[in-house]
């Protein structure tokens, strides 16, 4: 019984999606089809890749996701076919995977890429503008049914990667960037547990400034301080994070993806542990 | 397994659309279930009617189909079961059917049609006001299980339809109307690839306008143009769409469903084939 | 093949559902999961425990339902884990429940809580700030698996409990509050069909009145009255409703959730049979 994830922006008022599912039953009755987020901004692609890189992780071995913002449809970007480490991509090569990618190789995970173009695993008729309709879904549901990646298409090994800003090393701490705002207006930055090293231990003694604001101290969760306070904290896949308690950090700072943020820690633990992903999570 | 997949008016928030997953999960536990939309404009049968059509095809043989967008709830209105081709309709008899028959009359489908009133197939308590719980989930889960159309209620043949507008041949093309915007504010219409016949395979020549702009010639997809650009091209199944480079095309030209377009061509070329449906993408 | 599902106030753009479907996938690769809603007002137990206690008895005998608003995440609050009648709920012990405990004591289900604090049961790493992922999706897979409630921590007997306000009797009838506001506008209330006694069988003598308005008479549906009208009817729970016919009767009435609501009805039909629930729905 395969997982298939499908992650889009295509929103959820059109019925695109349930065709996909549609598609996938067709060629594989029994796949378990999740969603995994069709609200990514319309052409967001780096939006979709930082989803995808923390999402993916979380998932059985062996599943597929089908990633489709696309704004190249129809033109020569490669349509493509991967697996990383222990799970498999669907979708354009439009650098979609580049986050789980980097997580692949500091890990020693094997990658393995093909473009699709084995058109008797597509559907019949392919449009112009709905390859997630026409080519991935059939693939992904080939792929489900035992089909080998390499059955689908031809190996390659170049695959396109964005450019996504890397946390820089500054006299006391680290400038980093904020990588994604969520439903609730918690604000994830490119800045992760590994940087801060032992200073980690010592929470109180870190300082975070954005946007003109200043955060003394770090806490580990929303309820150890009071609703409305603006709060400092490491997410759920070792990101760190601002939020407003039962609140709106986002709107209330004015934050949006791109604005830059800065840590200040001490300056021995800062500098020790080169920055190295945990495994944090992935192991049931 | 049998697939049934469920569109409805009622949005995501209140828990209704995952109570029917329930009723139906009760009765037929193998079902594998799908949303196609919770987001229909309230009450707007033309919309359901519209995505109804373009993506049952998709879905595998022996699919069930439940729509609950259904103003007469709890009035006279007809329950209604139906087979259409492949597939089965569970839901009120409001003219949700209506394009996905079209295209059944134009293919030769078989259709039939039955009026729900076995009420061992239906939850012991019927509301007045939530038939999709009480009454379609149920039916749509025994026909899952196997039960037969004509167990489920008295045969009939005369479902109401909807009166969709068709597009009329003009001295030197066709005069349409806007059919749906969707997510991303990219602009469907009822004028149809077949209409266009020969003219088609000269793109370049094609004039389009709506709402006081003309676009001059039309493209394959989004990729051909630059960003900001106003395009017209053939949709994903077949219909004259007007997009917006990576933006809103419906926003940018105030357009809206009923809106009037009309498409300029080589006359030779629009007044030879007459209309007629393709099969485009139900073989997989 | 077990139900579970996931109800959150995460929404619907960031992948963490997606995320917790990965988690109870890879432990139990065969449950049916559905959302029930992941639009739940961020931190709104009430909210919660409102569409929970309405919507569990319409699911399957030992389907699992896991709730994640959980503004104590990472403090204190007990994760727990309960067997409400056919039943079990997972999420944080926040007063999610109370609802459904409510009804339990009225029909007599049995009841059973545990702390969760067998770490076995839960996934490796546990964050601070996402248990969804971490504890409460492994722990529900597992039960979905057949692990009892007593092999997943320590029982005990005094769960939270929300103060969910109830009706009072007036001179001529009863005071409620508005409890929800759905997706059309709709407006539901405490106020319970059985309140209303004998007086629902002459619904055209009962008055309802809400913020200076006044409504005459009750009707069973929406179609009884024309596009426009205000009416009050019981919803497909069993609550007193105000409706808007094809419109949103929570704006036009500048109504929300704690608004004063009063009935006013033949008083001989409305004080004779005390408030019981009826078990409407639960049997196929």
């Amino acid at each position: 019984m395969s997982v298939i994830t499908l992650m889009t922006d295509f929103g959820i008022k059109d019925g695109n999606v349930g065709v996909m599912k549609g598609v996938i039953w067709g060629i594989c009755p029994t796949a378990q089809i999740s969603d995994l987020s069709h609200m990514i901004q319309a052409q967001n692609i780096r939006e979709a890749a930082y989803v995808f890189a923390r999402s993916v992780p979380y998932f059985p071995k062996g599943s597929i996701h089908v990633v489709v913002v696309d704004p190249g449809v129809g033109t020569n970007r490669r349509p493509m076919a991967a697996q990383i480490g222990d799970w498999f991509y669907v979708g354009p090569d439009n650098g979609t995977v580049t986050g789980l990618l980097e997580r692949a190789e500091q890990s020693g995970w094997q990658t393995d890429f093909v473009e699709l173009n084995r058109v008797e695993y597509w559907l019949k008729d392919i449009s112009y503008v709905f390859h997630g309709r026409d080519i991935f879904s059939p693939v992904a549901a080939h792929l489900a049914n035992g089909v080998s990646l390499h059955e689908l298409g031809t190996p390659f090994n170049d695959p396109v990667r964005l450019q996504l800003p890397k946390p820089e090393q500054t006299k006391d701490g680290w400038r980093g960037e904020v990588t994604h705002i969520d439903h609730f207006g918690n604000i994830s930055t490119n800045i992760r547990v590994e940087h801060l090293g032992d200073a980690i231990g010592q929470k109180e003694n870190i300082v975070v400034r954005l946007n003109g604001i200043e955060i003394n101290g770090m806490v580990n969760t929303f309820g150890e301080r009071s609703v409305g306070e603006i709060i400092a904290l490491i997410g759920s896949t070792g990101n760190l994070g601002i939020a407003l308690v039962n609140g709106n950090a986002a709107a209330k700072l004015s934050v949006k993806p791109g604005d830059e943020i800065f840590i200040i820690s001490d300056p021995k633990g800062l500098r020790e542990a080169p920055p190295r992903r945990s495994e944090g999570g992935r192991d049931l």
